[in-house]
């Protein structure tokens, strides 16, 4: 007996496997272990129990989702500084489709960590992932001016290449679990240059029924850009703004063809299910019908959007009642 | 037993009547006999065999049309020259629902009549109404520089009246059928300012079956604007718009209410059972909720649309089915 | 020495005359004496101690202010129950250009009145203006149901056929003035239909300075559709919403050339010499450039728009400083 | 005495220097040697015989300019396959104001490089730069499927290492010229996956004079979405649409400020001093008030924008002078 994923965001850690008994939940992430991500993966209720599987791209992340692998995937998908995640955006827009069943914003603070002994003015290279060293420009800048930038495939890496034999700097910028996790000593806390940044992380699964409607929703969709007509990204709002839809997050790729062709990545607010929302996705079908529909998830925030009255799904209904009892009458 | 009035347009000149046998046609139109009215209702096939009653205004035919005393009634809605007849728009657009069954239109041409034995130079004063007068400025004030204008509620009793006894002008400006109808002396032929101008009648009747779509095909609506958001026409214009609706007339007309107050009466083009404008109806509903649906029929000129493949009804249904499918999986 | 007639509504009531002295005003009217418009010139501070000339028409006043033969001609443009008046917005519209000075407001009221010995139930026949019927249609089919209509150039006239020896009619419908002028006896008092209703006014003149920006004016113009571009309204439309500039009245009339060809005659809040309002008119006249200026002058009512900061004339100087520094540097 | 840069893209190799004598021209370039963007800026007529100096970043390539160090500085801004470039993007968009001069289009093709005598089958590890990787994915995956990618800081740096004494991995991912001046072995060439690919640079200096318009010009602004008013987006869109200026790029960045806080970097068709432009330009400073101008210059395809009659100069200048004439006459 087969069995579909979870993907209500209940809190279960197991579910029941096909030889009637039950198996425990597993999901991956953008690894390596002691990452944002990993920290965004564990505000999932289910995730705690769950298996937890590194992964070392978004691609292989969500590859594994599609073969069954694991039951999700966790992923950055935007960053309050760097912007959008070209990895995550790019590898879920295309492939078999899947569907984003929820998102987690964590909070983007950095340490600097070094071996017991060393000094801040000991350090020559500085070994962090490009976007963590990115955030923190100003500070090191200002304390350690004449340090290099190692890049590492993680701030995790980062620090526990401090741990082996011949690590190829003196210090990692990295989050506070790593130091906590390694031992290593702390030089310096919190010296990321904006304080207050985030990353949004999603949580991705396949398709399957989408989560119930909150009242505090989002709908994320990529859609390409159709070429031959002017004016064509208006178009694609006008969509949205008509049926009173904000935008919480819009983001142009390029689709890889050609400079100028572009899908957007789009997040708005509400829910598929509501007939606003299903009402723009049915106008975008039609202006450009290669779109993707990539989930409709509870906010993080939990923040209810103001739906005028004109707008309501009683206002669609009333509309649709109307013209049919015109037409058929 | 009760029978719904015939509303698709073909040929048939009685219904069965509640005895059980059969009745004739009636309609009414803004008589007297002789106007152009008169003219546009022989363009109905039924109507040559049916009973035709003239009416003295517009707000009277549609009161014969909501109280079953006749089965429609045709009443000129916008002239080439003189723009919309504002009797008409505003009847139709309060009171009892009513739809729009036909459209017709017929040139506007004029002839100076006469009694004979009056030539030019004889006449101080011609009898017309207004719009008549209106639609020959010119050729009057060139050959009738002095003659004085006397107001009469039609054309055809601006002739009639040059066959009583005491006839208040010498001369009458009427339709070339009236000049026919009472033997008088066509003194001008063809003394109308604009060749080529045209007035379009509709045919009105009570709710039924919209006559089947042509494929060339006009929808009409009054829309209330609503006076509490800006930019509420140019919201009202993008409902079209935005499916690729185009609009063959538009007209603003007072509420009554007060000044800045409008409606706007409106055709567009296309059939309310074809998608995109039963979405454009969806749309308006919606926006400016006490609009009214006064018809889709054949446009007299049978001029095809050009819908672009996005608007399509197979555009609109694969957009729908791709939401649905998108919702419920 | 020749003088510009005076337009800034300021209270004189002589100019200087060529010979070196001065000269009485003269203003054009629609008349006839005793009609709501002859109550709208008297609202004109300098028309009080003016010759004030009755004209038979629209059209016959203006030429009048063409030829320089009155200084200025009062005509309707717009009621608040019947819309635009349609001779007045084709007559300032065409022919050498002309400016709206100033606007005024009346209340429309009517009365009933007869010859002395004339009782409601002896009247079979009303003597009136067809818009003065149009607007007593209640009363009228309620007090006296059998009464027939009988249209005259103007309710004033209507009232003085009444002091002639066979008059067509056993009563009048006109305006209070003229029931006090001529001394008939006044039957019945307010029987128009909505209490409340108004016309509006225009003195219109030859072009010269504007007047002077109030901080609440109107400006008027009058757009040809251009025929060859879809979506011509919305972009008319706008060069006004883009700028923040509200409408007040938005009129569709016939160009006359054929059905589905249209000018708009359009009033909008705020001075040509308002950047906002300058800006929308350069930007009306790229896509329309035989759009006509019909004036900019104060408002009736005195009512000042609200005006954002993004469109105020700081913000218009603001912007174009910065982008003449920035192709210069 | 001292000389503002060359800034009009003509062949001089050397300025006035303050001396009195010459100096050379200097160029800083997104290094190190040997990357696309030195191919890119050896396309500059005057680069060939400039000082060319590589900097880590672009930041401080910027700064460069900024001092007046170097004359200029070419940066990539955009890949057809990884999208915009978001170092350059933020770097110009903040900071002392700059202005893009030209723009270069490189074609991104890539050969694996090894010291002699290292096969196929002996690579377990390959160092690139991680976009160099991302657009080689394919061809890895199928002929390296075991081989882990070591992140370089830039595609030549790869090469270079190999030919040091304890490499990090067997091979590189590098630019053809790479391979030229290292002479390093050539395993594969052409593997991208996506041939056809290239990447646009552009060149960057201090404010002055813009280069002279040529009809096939691009303009580049950054505009901050202004938050407190809904369709903000659609607002600034609208500022091109309406003018008929199309957009060839169009990248939202955020502010730093918080998620949802957004700039957006706009490439339009058409040059500054083109009424168009211009006015699309003070549109936009009305909006959004801190937006940024960041150059007009020629197109590096040379394709002239079409314009309609109503967008063109003639257009713009004629509504202009008209309504300079109805407000003064």
């Amino acid at each position: 007996m087969s069995h579909a994923p979870r993907t209500d965001g209940s809190t279960h850690t197991a579910v029941l496997a096909d030889d009637g008994g039950t198996r425990q939940l597993k999901y991956a992430f953008l690894g390596p272990v002691g990452t944002f991500t990993e920290t965004a993966l564990l505000q999932v209720p289910e995730a705690a129990a769950a298996q937890r599987i590194p992964a070392s791209n978004a691609a292989v992340a969500l590859d594994m989702v599609r073969s069954g692998e694991v039951d999700g995937a966790m992923l950055p998908i935007e960053n309050s500084i760097e912007g959008g995640v070209s990895a995550t955006l790019d590898a879920i827009a295309t492939g078999m489709e899947l569907r984003i069943l929820r998102e987690a914003v964590v909070p983007v603070t950095f340490v600097l960590v070094a071996q017991e002994g060393v000094e801040l003015g000991d350090i020559r290279k500085v070994g962090t992932h490009p976007h963590a060293w990115a955030q923190t420009r100003t500070w090191a800048q200002e304390n350690l001016p004449r340090a290099e930038h190692v890049p590492t495939n993680s701030t995790a890496a980062a620090a526990h290449e401090l741990l082996g034999d011949h690590p190829g700097y003196q210090a990692a910028i990295c989050a506070p679990i790593v130091a906590e996790q390694t031992g290593l000593k702390v030089l310096a806390r919190g010296i990321e240059d904006n304080s207050g940044a985030v990353t949004r992380f999603v949580l991705v699964g396949r398709p399957g029924p989408l989560p119930a409607p909150t009242g505090a929703d989002k709908t994320t969709v990529s859609i390409p850009l159709p070429e031959d007509r002017p004016g064509a990204l208006m178009q694609i709002l006008d969509q949205f703004a008509s049926r009173g839809v904000n935008l919480s997050r819009i983001e142009s790729r390029p689709t890889g063809q050609s400079l100028g062709n572009y899908f957007f990545s789009i997040d708005a607010e509400g829910h598929a299910s509501e007939a606003r929302v299903a009402d723009a996705l049915a106008g975008l079908h039609r202006i450009s019908s290669n779109l993707r529909f990539l989930g409709s998830y509870p906010r993080a925030d939990a923040q209810q959007s103001a739906i005028e009255p004109h707008n309501s799904d009683a206002a669609f209904q009333a509309a649709h009642r109307w013209v049919d009892q015109v037409i058929t009458k």
